[in-house]
């Protein structure tokens, strides 16, 4: 994934983005950041890395939580949306699951992540996906690769390919 | 700075702990939350790139962010203080600087951050201070300097060496 390439697609298409970051922890927003010139395009970030930001703060259903656990699609695609909303951007991407190497259970063992992607139409409407990933490797290594396949899953929305 | 020994010693205290980061770009997040078990401190942070999300997700005045700029130390502070209570914190930390290359200006030259550090009390009173720090190197450096900075003066200031 070339970050410097996802910023230069936005910029060109006139997107804002932000991030609700779980698993990632803060990572998508640091590698877009790094770049010079980051600012035209990302205005911000939540890192929910508690279910009580994700719910106080993303407005991400208790019974949701309580019920499919954090690692989901309902989650996912309510961080993703409640970003969207909460920093009033164009492109938002979420990310929940378990880098590990502790913290797996038999419905979502180390390595799964769900992410959410949500977009706001010309119409401003908001539609959002999410998508069930699993990725191998020390915890640095699930971030990292967590982080990217977010900003492809992203980049492939609005370049209608998904 | 040990990232491990920030976690081990704010565990040992019960503290929990929050980011509000601009120029960091979520960096303080990242790094914390690469370690595992960092989930028993960190509930999260807020990454407020644009001064819209400083003012609307973090309370800052939008008074004192056209009258003194965001690089600036009411700016620091009110972004520590309202990531604290948004996210209900026990230590919070904010960053706002320039870590370019570009968008250097004469008060406030690249490399230039102010560091904000929010404390709740025992008696639920919070205090905040800030730092007017300067840092050298790619932006990278800065934003790598300028977290484990913001890091060492939290510590210092809840283990009262400050």
């Amino acid at each position: 994934m070339n970050h410097q390439e996802f910023l230069d697609i936005l910029r060109q298409r006139k997107f804002t983005f932000a991030s609700a970051e779980s698993c990632t922890g803060g990572n998508i927003a640091h590698v877009l950041t790094s770049i010079s010139g980051a600012s035209d395009v990302v205005k911000g970030g939540v890192v929910s890395y508690c279910n009580e930001v994700k719910n106080h703060v993303l407005g991400v259903s208790q019974d949701d939580l309580d019920r499919f656990t954090a690692v989901s699609e309902p989650v996912a695609l309510q961080m993703a949306i409640g970003v969207l909303n909460l920093l009033n951007v164009d492109l938002a991407v979420s990310t929940t699951g378990v880098a590990g190497p502790g913290g797996g259970t038999p419905q979502s063992p180390v390595g799964t992540v769900w992410i959410g992607i949500a977009l706001r139409h010309p119409d401003k409407s908001v539609s959002a996906q999410a998508f069930r990933c699993h990725f191998s490797g020390s915890r640095l290594q699930v971030i990292e690769q967590a982080t990217d396949k977010a900003l492809q899953l992203a980049l492939s929305l609005i370049t209608n390919n998904l």
